[in-house]
């Protein structure tokens, strides 16, 4: 078992996908991010009369997807085919005494190599877009679970993970 | 208590803060990705004789940072002054069975506005950039608790978190 | 009478602007886009069910703006203070027979150099998301007017074009 | 008639393009910078003694069309084939004691959706580096009538606007 | 003899490879960076004692690549498949009494138009990383011999210059 | 003697430069691109006749210098004031039997740190702009002598190395 992001000097590397067929591909990620429930109160008023946290937060999310490949040092270029994010601002199973937004982000290809991290992507800079609108009101806002929870295409096939 | 990102008509705008003082800001924030011992042991390794998976993390949280005001709509633009990231590879309290790699970076600048965002940016991509470089041998990872813990500077002088 | 963005060769330049002093600056510029009447009712719909086309295109004004000194070649990069931008959905005097957003971008900074180009940028990239947004039931709408409409501080002091 | 650009939740994403075919698609838009007769008469004498407003606004067109995804959040990223403008400084019909450039930028490529918003994003940087290079002695250039006039290829086939 | 990257009006111009075919290609690039021997062996301590400038050398080098035609302005965007970098400490035939260190950079994809640019471009920013992470012991450093050394795919073939 | 863009535990960082003054500062820069006498005969003919190759490589020396610190890991983002460019098609003392371009950058900032890595930059984008633009005439073009040539300002004061 081996890191394939590093070639035999032991450097690091954008890995050879040339050889791989383009197939189709989709990678779900998701993560959350928690905060005080006035906080939340807030931007859920922000939707009806004040504007739209989510709103801003999913174009950013959208946005930072296409820039993956900037971001992450291996990542390789590539032709998104769909980007999408949701928020869930009433999960279950949340810390005693907070509030929590769930973020999925769900983004397709045709190509190469899989778009994990361009969900991955999308899913924390949405969370970041969140914190940052409310961080005047809520310093302590916190992000978590930041994961992969379903692929599909390439090689392996489809794969669930949660 | 309101969100100030929004203007009269309840839309995202990117706050006024031409009337604050320039006047010298650090912020510190923190993250953890979780993964497989094996995964951990793996990077190890790398870091002596196959590469180092945590140089690459730290090159992409630095630049990251410099990019975030591209990333968080709202962000302003900043003239960073100092970024690092610190890795700690045996943090104590980890979940039972999972080693983890706790991620810490500190941003300072001399502006009108904090650097919260930079440094959370920067805890986020180099979490994301780990998650690129091992994801062929351990595909459930999971970046958590990503959070400010310091900052410094600014109106409200320093605060503590955690 | 001279363009002051050749050099003695009469080769481009980004002109120099060191010796000028810091201060408080404003640039307010305009813009328009026409549309069919049934493509401005879609979008007023949106607001309310199914998602909002002027959101969308504020963030990406925003965004735009803070990335003009990457576009406009000889543009100084700044550190934006201050960006907002707002719409006009039901502006008087448009041509027979179409409807029009009117769209306004206010910019500030305190440099050396002014942000009317920041402000243009904004209203222009506003225009081609409403168009990308709705060009799957419109083709033939139109941007307009892009303009300098108030600029305040610096050497000329406050100048009103309209 | 829905505007595709959001999801069932009424949110903005990125529209899925993966079913469809790859074909050879082109795009040619225009528009129109006016100005006094002074500054034009600048920008001619510029082209053989003093530099060349129009070379340096043409790289700058060409280069933002490359960057169409990264400016219009809903836009996919595409594998530009081909860009190129032209400017017309004689154009008629224009307004009385003005002058004016006309700008057109055709852009082609071979994917899954077409070149609409390049080639429009294409006319908008170039007008706005024009405005930006002769800002200093001309404040009141307008950008006007930016348009697509053209597209070929994709599903509708082909379509002349004017 | 001609330059393609203008058009009939002698203005520049991405030029058009829409009509060629999709085929793997490779390019491989060289240059050099000189210094004093002291400062090389400050690089060659760090790798093992103070950090490795040659790992972030190597991170810039490849993120670079991918920012090729966002730097070269009539440069095509490609979908890079592979970017690998090497580094050689102890290059025979160097200046008298400087020491040097030799870039070479690979790059692989398959589309419709080379990839030498972006090897150029790897080696270049490669180049100035170490330049600038030196620079505060060595500001005489030089970097020399950019240069393609090998081509292979395209309508040409396999070309070797050196 | 160590390397400061290395913390404590031997990992890259951008050092701190908050407790610096600003102060006015420039550097400059030069570099050299040689190539078949045939081929800078058309690059002057061009410059009447079919395009101008170096209003491009200048267009694209300018835009890079802005974008130096996205570029080069540990630099940072400084406001620069002033960037230019100028060729010499003529140079003395070039290998026998090539003609040969000398580029020389000028870039200048009021701030807390040297713009010698912008002035590089500039340099190295426009050699590889040169090399991009005649390479289907002239493969074996290669750029030279990369080097700070001045810089004034900052702890330091004047400096010149040639």
């Amino acid at each position: 078992m081996t890191l394939t992001h590093f070639d035999e000097h032991g450097r690091a590397q954008m890995v050879d996908v040339g050889h791989k067929d383009d197939t189709q591909r989709e990678a779900v990620a998701r993560g959350r991010i928690t905060m005080k429930p006035e906080t939340l109160a807030l931007i859920k008023e922000g939707g009806i009369k004040k504007g739209d946290v989510l709103a801003v937060a999913q174009v950013a999310g959208i946005m930072a997807a296409k820039r993956t490949h900037e971001l992450v040092p291996m990542c390789h270029p590539l032709l998104l085919s769909h980007i999408s994010l949701t928020f869930d601002m009433d999960p279950a199973e949340r810390p005693a005494g907070l509030a929590a937004i769930d973020i999925s982000a769900t983004v397709r290809n045709t190509g190469k190599t899989g778009v994990e991290m361009e969900a991955l992507t999308a899913v924390s800079v949405a969370g970041l877009t969140i914190y940052d609108m409310c961080k005047a009101v809520d310093r302590a806002m916190r992000i978590d679970a930041i994961r992969l929870v379903r692929k599909r295409g390439g090689k392996h096939g489809n794969i669930t993970l949660e």
